[in-house]
């Protein structure tokens, strides 16, 4: 059996990344591939558990490394119950979200930094990557246009962060994909979103090739 | 204000370092020594709500290395909510379980290596050592009968494991206490709990001595 693709979207809130996570995996299943479609934090009972820890803290909130590890346990949790199994089984799997969001949120803009983010997700997940991640970009204004209008207004304890909180989640996004340019395509966001999913298609048009071969 | 001392009480299940633990808080207190009272997991809001988690897991059960993610996790919110403040303010702090239980149990019998365990600990909690470990000791068979009386049969999902993991918690706790003779003091438990009391403050001696001087 070979071994499935690992697909993982990326980017702040209000990106439209969930959106184009769920029309690549339903293209993907179009061409023939069976292909899984899961979130982080969150995928399995365990992972959706902490997820609710996560977003909606008992007490004062979580501190940073706190933050981290429960990102890290609920990701370990998802790799070893959903993620690996699936790719084992030849499946595709896309993914909402993986590791760089850790690095990006918690290594970067909660200062916990990303030599410690690596090393919670080697403990957790023996460091699995993606084959490829692809961030989606959007200008400012236009993510807090999608946020007004898709949260009237409510957010979670990691999406409510404050517009300094957010510029620095984008900015670390972005020196991951320009130091590992290997790993990750930035396509733009801005954009309707059969527009944005034909570019998605087109980034990842040598990982589909391979596959209808 | 003098900095207070942090004391960790740890053995496997049926040791009796929860009551140990009790009465030396309330000896101290009898002394003078505003001291604090904890438990790992737990002894915060956040900490609590992942104890519930790890002793009453959803879904299928914790996989070792979350398990260790969501124990420092905890630890974290621990540490940095009140037992850093509590010995900032000069009180002292009396735990039931610290990080040398992650080191035995998901370290040592759970097969993610002390050397993970401690990177947790550093990411998390600064690496955070207490001024003093009291491990706890009886034999086998004592312990089951009192887990026997204890738990009338119910137990969770780490105190509930075979007799050969708890073989394996006991053998890594001794090897932590050889290996580190200086952060270890090692009581007998194997004795009515007056008596086991009175071991515990010889053992701690020295701090106490220092205490009242």
């Amino acid at each position: 059996m070979k071994r499935g693709r690992f697909i993982a979207f990326e980017g702040g809130e209000g990106t439209g990344k969930s959106t184009q996570a769920r029309m690549l995996a339903e293209t993907l299943r179009r061409r023939g591939i069976d292909a899984v479609l899961t979130r982080e934090p969150g995928g399995t009972p365990g992972a959706e558990a902490i997820r609710s820890l996560l977003l909606d803290p008992p007490g004062e909130g979580w501190g940073a490394s706190a933050e981290a590890l429960l990102f890290a346990a609920a990701r370990a949790d998802h790799v070893a119950r959903l993620i690996h199994p699936a790719l084992e089984r030849g499946q595709w799997v896309v993914c909402d979200r993986f590791v760089d969001s850790s690095r990006a949120y918690q290594g970067g803009a909660g200062g916990v930094g990303d030599d410690a983010v690596r090393a919670l997700h080697a403990i957790g997940s023996g460091g699995l990557r993606p084959d490829l991640t692809v961030l989606i970009e959007v200008p400012p204004q236009t993510a807090a246009a999608r946020l007004a209008r898709r949260d009237a207004g409510r957010s979670d304890a990691i999406g409510g962060r404050d517009a300094g909180y957010h510029a620095q989640v984008a900015k670390s996004f972005r020196a991951l994909a320009v130091g590992e340019p290997a790993a990750f395509r930035v396509v733009d966001g801005d954009a309707p979103v059969d527009e944005v999913h034909a570019r998605v298609l087109e980034a990842l048009a040598t990982l589909l090739d391979e596959a209808s071969t």
